[in-house]
């Protein structure tokens, strides 16, 4: 990287006086005068394009004291606000990184980036290349080949390019064809998946000009053929007007009727969450949209930040160009800008709070995200049971959780992400992959090992999705343990002859490295605080990470699919705290080599005992596509729990008051229940687990 | 076993006609007079002891065409009702097997059983043995070296012996005492597992008198100290008078205002659910608790009967007598005998509707089992999702499931056990292990590796739940196979230059057998008809099962634990069909010595490809405790699941109406929602989907 200068002169404009908290996202007014202090620093009517302008966290040492100072009612230390800011001179390679002190109006920081670093997709940039893709003559003249029916609309999907080492050192996008139902043409939400095309675009972000139309293989093997006319193929459309909706299905309503248990404190451009002894502290950035801080549970410190830190999606068909799709989905386009906004009575039901966000855009200027996290509490079943036998009585608690919610559409996929936080002290993390399958042309009569054909000409490639959520502990303080435990059998001897006996080892992980489950050995890692004892078992206070175990990434380690997807390879990394340290992937994503992310971090080998250290967690589908997942799949979801282990001296949920009829008014169903009966009767008393025997 | 001589003559009581379905529970009078037949058969005044009766299922070749009868609208073949019989000549060994045709009202089958062969306990015979255990003299005097304060109350939990091959002919219980807290001992419901004695009688159910008395290690070895005056502990209650509850826990109700989608039709003692698409028959009996029939999705037959077939329980400590804790709740209990009451507003939330059976007592008459099944729709959240970035429109569906819940209490454990059904085709099955640990004394500052202090002086021993499904699959037709996909990295080649290729292949188990899942190859089972194909791509019709791994059972090979836990040692077992093999650890687990259980079935090595076969998959629990799971412990959840997979052509959810506000009716929550506000604005035309760019 090379150095350039450093404008000097601080604007006029500097924010006096810190207000925000030193978590807090980057303000509406922070957003657009760290804009302007980056262009200040430029030549007049220099057209710069702004990839990022976010917040740069101050470090970890810096708000810890703060978080102490605030959680003891003491004065608070002042901390400057600064603004991380990616931007290029536009149409050009000039990538810059700068940090931006929006408390003095300083350039801190101003960098040209390069050579293999190039920046995210963005909204605007990815309108632009569909215009570029389908205005060029060459592709036009492919298109015409296919002799599609007067009217017909061609789509583009322009996906990031991937890295290959095959003259890749430019930014482009290689750019998928396909077309709205050619009878239909007027549909502006037919589903064109079903309908892909054998032309691929490849768009130079520098000249925002086709570079290269490459022809897709659509046979077994990796033979191109000539584009011919085109058969006429049934739509597969998704929207309802086009389906035969069931009848009878009946309203389910979820109604609070005192209001929801929550309370959120909108402190500026973050939340503050307490809920059932929890509380926490929202952001919402460009990259990682949702991301907790300073999570506590009842005043005893958890973690000091969580986030999905990346995930990545190779696809398994070896053949150019498709072997390139391998997305890097916040890394290379943003979980923050993705975020959908979420409507009433569409993405959450009962009673929802919504927390809107601002973001930059491309001309450094603000894009307010309205509803991109809905925050609801739910049932969910029970939370724990015991009748004794003797004298009937049932004691019943149900769980309620807590849920932030945020749903993000990456062109054709969607992940729908959440944090839940239940009574019992434990934290789950929820992805649920829904969306529309990445479709290519297949040959009629074709079958192929790498993918599924779900609809007539449609092939759906298997792929892999690895998701690694970032998890910074900070368990009733700073330095915390890395432990697995394994059971084992015990040997056969005096001590258990019978050859039943089994016990739990623990070890510690003292260097920093990417860690796997092993379930023959029931592998279950803890975070631990070794200097805080359970007050009635002496065990250090811990909690465990359940963690569902998948197959790892495929591409051989030779790959850059494997070199660039960097926490893809183990179920857990741990690394020692450096501030920014934020993304698994590493920093810069698209189109990258690979050597920047947790794996490298991870490669210093450092001691993470008792100290502070990071965790990436991944988890992991290998998507084989069933025809059931076209045209929109069925949500598969993934869940990983962090749960509490000799951490609290007895079921933190005991105190969650016992569940009853008053309270929960469930309805009585007869045998014809086309209306529910009137609340059940019950006991004098009003107790409705009354003894059974 | 030997044969005795078979009742010849008829009673004059018989049922004329049949009417019943012949998959439908015994009804009372049937239960009734298989006893009274019985009863016959021995000379007056013999004192029966009946341990089950219960339906004896037709031949599946005979129920076949009567189903297919039945869904043709053709009409029904006659197929005569039989009942299963087991009973004990009171007090003695003489434990029997007999067979019943209550349609003619012969005895078609009666044998005595042994040695090695044991019954089930059952209620009535739990309480006598604790009242033996508790009046013994040598008992008496153990306890009373203990010194414990006057009135305090000692309980006994007569535990399943178990087997070690050690003097274990005999039918015995091994009871564990507890007290309630000595201070409170008019608390009839206070936690005795929090204060556990070393004191455990042996009761022989001939005599129904203690045999032994065994004095317990409360040390880190084997050591046995004779019994010293108690210390007086804290006690550990759950039950909510004794804590101070949470008050900031707000209702949340489900409405349903037009009532559930589900119909229920009662047809005697079993019910007939349909509900969106679905249609199966549900069947209650004592061992099993729920079972499913004839599970049809828009009229295609998937599955001829699922049902939780049996689970083990084997616990970590080697020393005598806790080397025999090692339960099989169903074959040594019972799912159905043992389930809850379920009670309006406490264990269902909602719109519910209840199934009561009819079960056998003691006596040979019947126990009415009432609310033993509870039904209601829950929402799961979104269902499945997309939105079109370029027009900013999303369609979205929310995910219904409708939960079959059965509650069972096992002494100090609970399980809750669910099938779920969803409208993506899907079926699940879930556990939730809830309930109290079970414990023993432990010695004040002792640790050991095979356990958790949870609570002062009590130790909570690792144990291993087991779970076995039986499904018997009948996917579009009796001719199944059971395949299993794996994905593997393609070498380098032409064909694949960048190593990132990777491809999926089938694999067709030929014969009966115990298999195992494979993450680092992604294997994936799947119950497929090769006859019928997908009519978009060709693929054999399938339902993939996703089950989650777990460590199978740690007990050596041999030991009595691993040749008794027939089911233990892999994630699935497929065997050829046979009447009658609806039992994974054996049809009479009590102190079984293995070798009649599905890895004798599977022992056959018979043909499984494309004939009737049946599947017995495995889910497990590595259960270490944490002093969080004490006094009850937080719901511990499996799930696997069943999923289409070529089944239909396209997702089958599609046509579920879009989730929309005015269906959904949530409620928008402002900043101090104390209060919801009134219901959201919406969209002129009721959308709320509306477009966000």
């Amino acid at each position: 990287m090379s150095t350039e200068a450093v404008a000097t002169s601080p604007t006029p404009r500097a924010v006096k006086g810190v207000s925000s908290h030193p978590l807090a996202p980057l303000s509406a007014s922070e957003i657009t005068l760290a804009s302007s202090i980056i262009k200040a620093s430029w030549p007049a009517h220099t057209d710069i394009h702004f990839k990022v302008i976010t917040l740069q966290e101050p470090a970890k040492s810096d708000v810890l004291p703060y978080l102490e100072a605030e959680h003891g009612g003491k004065p608070l230390p002042a901390i400057g606000r600064k603004a991380f800011v990616n931007y290029y001179i536009r149409n050009t390679s000039k990538f810059h990184e700068a940090i931006v002190d929006v408390s003095s109006g300083r350039v801190l920081y101003n960098q040209l980036l390069g050579p293999f670093v190039h920046a995210n997709g963005d909204g605007e940039e990815i309108v632009a290349i569909e215009k570029a893709a389908l205005g060029d003559e060459r592709v036009r003249a492919e298109i015409a080949k296919l002799q599609l029916p007067e009217g017909t609309v061609v789509v583009s999907d322009p996906w990031i390019y991937g890295a290959d080492g095959v003259n890749d050192e430019e930014r482009m996008y290689q750019c998928f064809l396909y077309m709205r139902d050619p009878l239909n043409p007027d549909e502006a939400d037919s589903n064109h998946y079903a309908l892909p095309l054998p032309i691929s675009p490849v768009v130079s972000t520098e000249s925002m000009k086709v570079i290269r139309v490459d022809l897709l293989p659509t046979g077994a093997d990796e033979k191109i053929k000539p584009i011919e006319p085109y058969q006429i193929k049934p739509p597969n459309e998704y929207i309802s007007e086009y389906q035969k909706l069931r009848t009878d299905l009946k309203p389910l309503n979820v109604i609070q009727p005192q209001g929801a248990s929550f309370q959120v404190a909108q402190e500026g451009t973050s939340s503050v969450l307490s809920w059932q002894k929890w509380t926490f502290r929202v952001g919402f950035n460009q990259r990682e949209g949702m991301v907790l801080y300073d999570v506590r549970y009842d005043d005893r410190s958890l973690f000091y930040r969580m986030s999905l830190s990346d995930m990545n999606i190779p696809y398994a068909d070896p053949r150019h160009p498709f072997h390139k799709k391998s997305a890097f989905d916040l890394g290379d386009a943003g979980a923050g800008i993705m975020a959908n906004n979420l409507k009433l009575g569409c993405d959450c039901l009962g009673s929802i709070y919504y927390l809107d966000a601002v973001l930059s855009d491309d001309k450094g200027g603000v894009m307010p995200m309205e509803n991109v996290v809905c925050i609801h509490e739910q049932d969910a079943g029970i939370g724990w049971k015991h009748t004794n036998y003797r004298t009937g009585r049932a004691a019943v608690a149900r769980s309620r959780e807590l849920v932030l919610q945020s749903i993000i559409t990456v062109s054709n996929y969607e992940y729908i992400l959440a944090f839940i936080f239940n009574q019992a002290g434990e934290i789950d993390y929820e992805v649920r992959a829904t969306g529309i399958l990445s479709t290519q042309p297949i040959d009629e009569g074709v079958e192929v090992p790498f993918g599924t054909v779900v609809h007539p000409g449609v092939l759906a490639v298997h792929h892999q999705h690895i998701f690694s959520l970032r998890v910074d502990p900070h368990l009733e303080g700073p330095n915390n343990r890395l432990v697995y435990d394994e059971a084992h059998a015990m040997p056969r001897s005096d001590f258990n002859p019978h050859g039943i006996g089994y016990y739990v080892e623990e070890t510690v992980v003292e260097k920093s490295g990417g860690y796997d489950l092993d379930i023959s050995k029931n592998r279950l890692f803890k975070i631990q605080n070794p200097n805080v004892r359970n007050p009635i078992n002496g065990k250090p206070v811990a909690y465990k990470i359940q963690a569902p175990d998948f197959q790892k990434i495929l591409s051989d380690k030779d790959s850059f699919n494997y070199k660039r997807a960097e926490f893809s390879d183990h179920n857990v990394y741990v690394v020692k705290h450096r501030d920014g340290e934020l993304y698994a992937g590493g920093l810069y994503t698209n189109q990258s080599r690979g050597g920047t992310g947790v794996r490298a971090w991870a490669d210093r080998k450092e001691s993470v005992k008792d100290t502070d250290f990071v965790l990436f967690i991944q988890m992991g589908i290998n998507h084989v596509p069933r025809i059931e997942d076209f045209p929109v799949m069925p949500c598969e979801i993934l869940k990983l729990h962090f749960k509490p282990v000799n951490f609290f001296d007895k079921n933190p949920a005991l105190d969650v008051p016992p569940s009853e009829q008053h309270f929960n008014k469930s309805s009585l169903l007869s045998e014809n229940h086309h209306q529910p009966s009137v609340e059940a009767k019950i006991g004098e008393d009003g107790a409705c687990c009354a003894p059974k025997l």
